[in-house]
């Protein structure tokens, strides 16, 4: 029995089978063959077993996904029965005597180039099928397998070296029982997407996928951050109790959901959602949200091929703001650029994309995609109790800009007869060093401020979140940190407006007293940890966390604060 | 004519004709030829032709920069009279009747390859000539003209994309009277190689290889930041009298060599250089400077193919420390990674270098490095003033780990009966804003702060100081800026230490006043900006900077602070 060391992403424990989704190894030598007709034999098997697979995936993917989904395996389909492509290879076999792996991947090669220099959206997509069913053929010849994370029937643990969002996507909630990765940290996207399905997860385990093979018995330890990979029956047995008290506890969590956040000495925070798309909204109702403190709206211009509409985005917020039926909902304008591309935005290639053009700064640049959003807010604003915030502000002119374009287009709407709600608030998320340190002059133009830690933390330190080799220096308990929440939390309350977080650090255990002490108003975070942050919080004394927090802004190591939050509320 | 606005990188008005230093467009077609032998007779040619230049350029290099470097171009002659290297291109020319270009490719590229998979130096060097051997045959096959810097031989102006170090070890001093480039910035590497060679150059114009020819007249502007092409008779005179003027005002400057820095109402400040080797000592002593505030020690481990031993660097920390005379001198240990890369050091790629394993943080995992540094410059410490700075410190366990291993070495000298300074004098660069912010508890561990403004305003504002995109954002005079530049200062002062500064803005004419006011102990620059500087400082009374910089603290904008500093200093 072997066990791994990673970073808990997810709560929970997961006892199943190991399911690897890993890009095996295609690669091969060029050769030349002897019998020409022999290789062609050899194509054409592999050829009939690629078909006779994605035949298979493609009435799976019917069933499970809808006709849509499947559409794409029907075109693979076409491209593996087209002699234009698969007599050229079979040419090429017989008359050069290249082994049928060469000659695919050249004359595939050559297709692909050819359809890409097409200025033709639908050659270029016809080129990206080609890419798709060449691998699959390869894997054939060379006798290795291609996950396909859609035809999982049975419990797993999916290991993998990271989870994209396209994978999560494909993944059946049904049996994937839980989750471990090589790379990430508790603010990647596998984790925050774990926390979102509730399914256990361990990330930053360094050697997962070199370390496990398909079928192991794994034990993934969420609560932890261990996995064990074939372990003893006394393992076993001892992990179904530990997973029997967590579910007890959540009962008890449960018990809580239509309380109110109140401290032991009687003060009221608000605990909201982090929020992805309105599919999202089950969840924070069930788990007692008492509002939206951050709509990513991402989601409504990834995974297709054109921005959206004004008219699909504003279905979009007044989903999420009828949902909410009053309470507060914080929209956040479009946070892409950086690492976050689209395929139908050509933006150039960045050296450091987490300090480039992102966010409000693209927003800037590019008016129509961001006034087009602002339209659809606006006219959506009707149909609750809506307030928009701006990622990446780093100065007051930029704030000053955007809100500038949101009048303007409030006004054209206002103009041409539509009606517009008066209440909303304009605030912005503090992620950037400098917005923190400049919070008093800001707190007299904004409405509110979100903290925004994942990428405060990030900037504060100098410290890619994503890269490994510097995860030691994301430190939200550090003093450093603490003290910029504090400028930016006592600037809002000395303008008589409001400060709430959304980062990862808002849900976090150990944060929360500190962030209690320092007065924020409002806690956003997975809706799965709002129970559980509820709890926590009524059992503890604002009072008491206050003297706690002036200790800690004193400190000198973030060893020594998370020492006296221990100390301070065992 | 046509005029381009960039950055003003260097001071000084350069007129000359303009030489492209831009890689030429190699690309073509793989193509079946009909007359197989006509294309081998011009490959040949272009065989020819290239040894001719190679040979040119060879003699050249031999002449003016020694024999050593002359080198390479032998190598480079070697290849292309191999008849392994030639033959088999030939025979693919005849045999498979493809043309010159790709027969001379496919040919070269399979050796490449070949030799760069074998694990031996000597041939990834083969693989290297070979490499650059067929970019110049090609060059001659397609028609275009590969530059060549070592070549120049009368007065240009330099016109490229970028200057990497090598270009810029390549062009002869004494021909090259300005440059300009398409992107970088006041703190990128081409503008501080200007500034340091007291060369004119604009930075960031955008277009300048697009819209300059080899051979225009162009007038670089370095003063005000603009680059004219072919400029009529009256502003080519115009610009002759702007010249003159300005050398005028240097020999001005030139009579405070040998005087203090001292400010109107008598308030003394030290004024001193940031170097790179100890061959820029030469300008820092004709400048005045009161030592060396900055020498970056990345030089020693650059441009070769080993890491420096303990005796080499030795002796170049001996060399600075004697030929300052006692004059303070600040060594910052090694700040390699991100996107300073050794190739005899494998580093991981990462996705957001500047916010990567660099400068101590690399140190602290490849100890063995740091080390032998810290060895080297304890040895040194014998010879002069010698102060140590670690670059990239984010939190005090950082230092103290740092510390830990500097005493370590410092005992094990002694131990071993050599000879080690008591006196020297352990900080860190404040360049990340987490120590800005937590700067007085830093304060009481270190002796010294120096503030690294490129790399502080990059992590405070969250924007790549590389990046053109979000150039708008590098604000040396944001209000949050200078607010951390404030807690720096004070936070030293309160523990009686001091606080310098030596990224470009300590320069800089408009912030000169400002942190004269908040009461920064020493300046380190550009030695060629100390005499100017010294005559701005003792023009201007520090009680009123002060009373200056109280009003600036409070504002919200950079633009507000610009006019302030012009209204208070006019």
């Amino acid at each position: 029995m072997e066990s791994l060391k990673g970073i808990a992403a997810s709560n929970g424990i997961a006892i199943a089978k190991a399911y690897l989704l890993v890009e095996p190894d295609l690669s091969f030598e060029k050769q030349t063959v002897d019998d020409g007709n022999a290789e062609v034999e050899r194509f054409r098997t592999a050829l009939e077993k690629s078909k006779e697979e994605l035949k298979l995936i493609q009435s799976h993917a019917a069933e499970k996904l809808g006709a849509d989904k499947a559409a794409i395996f029907e075109a693979h389909l076409l491209v593996l029965s087209d002699p234009e492509l698969t007599g050229p290879i079979e040419e090429k076999i017989t008359g050069e005597k290249t082994n049928a792996e060469a000659a695919l991947k050249e004359t595939a090669d050559m297709f692909v180039s050819m359809f890409e220099q097409m200025d033709n959206d639908y050659m270029k997509e016809r080129a990206a099928d080609i890419r798709d069913v060449t691998k699959r053929v390869l894997s054939h010849l060379l006798g290795v397998q291609i996950p396909n994370p859609s035809m999982i029937s049975e419990e797993v643990v999916v290991i993998a070296n990271d989870l994209t969002p396209s994978d999560t996507a494909q993944l059946n909630r049904q049996f994937v029982k839980g989750f471990a990765t090589d790379i990430g940290g508790r603010t990647s996207h596998s984790a925050i997407m774990a926390r979102s399905l509730e399914i256990p997860a361990v990330v930053g385990t360094k050697t997962a996928t070199a370390e496990i093979k398909n079928g192991d018995l794994v034990i993934v330890d969420g609560l932890k951050g261990e996995v064990h990979i074939n372990p003893a029956a006394d393992l076993v047995e001892e992990y179904g109790k530990i997973s029997e008290q967590y579910e007890l506890q959540k009962a008890e969590w449960a018990k809580l959901v239509n309380e109110k956040t109140i401290s032991a000495d009687n003060h009221h925070v608000e605990l909201v959602a982090n929020i992805g798309s309105p599919n999202d909204l089950k969840a924070v109702i069930e788990n007692g949200g008492e509002g939206v403190g951050l709509f990513r709206t991402e989601f409504l211009y990834m995974g297709r091929d054109q921005l959206p509409s004004e008219e699909e985005q504003f279905n979009a917020y007044k989903a999420v703001l009828e949902g909410l039926n009053g309470k507060p909902v914080v929209i956040r304008t479009l946070d892409i650029g950086g690492d976050k591309k689209l395929p139908y935005l050509s933006l150039p290639e960045e050296l450091n994309p987490f300090l480039g053009v992102r966010a409000i700064r693209l927003c800037l640049i590019e008016q129509d995609i961001f006034r087009t959003q602002l339209r659809a807010l606006l006219r959506a604003s009707n149909y609750g109790n809506l307030k928009i915030m701006f990622p990446m502000i780093a100065t007051l002119d930029e704030f000053r800009e955007a809100k500038k374009i949101f009048t303007e287009e409030k006004q054209k709407l206002l103009a041409d007869g539509q009606q517009v709600s008066d209440q909303i608030e304009l605030g912005i998320m503090v992620e950037i060093p400098s917005t923190a340190v400049l919070a008093d002059q800001f707190a007299k133009e904004v409405d509110f401020f979100s903290i925004g830690t994942n990428d405060l933390i990030q900037y504060t330190m100098a410290a890619d979140r994503m890269n490994q080799g510097v995860s030691y220096l994301y430190q939200p308990y550090s003093p450093s940190i603490l003290r910029l929440v504090k400028m930016v939390i006592d600037a809002a309350h000395a303008e008589g407006k409001w400060a709430g977080m959304c980062g990862e650090m808002a849900g976090d255990e150990t944060a929360i007293p500190l962030l209690l002490g320092l007065g924020l108003d409002e806690f956003s975070m997975s809706a799965t940890s709002i129970l559980r942050a509820r709890s926590q919080i009524r059992k503890l004394k604002k009072t008491a966390m206050e003297e706690l927090t002036k200790t800690v802004l004193q400190m000198q190591t973030t060893s020594q604060v998370i020492e006296a939050v221990h100390q301070a509320t065992k």
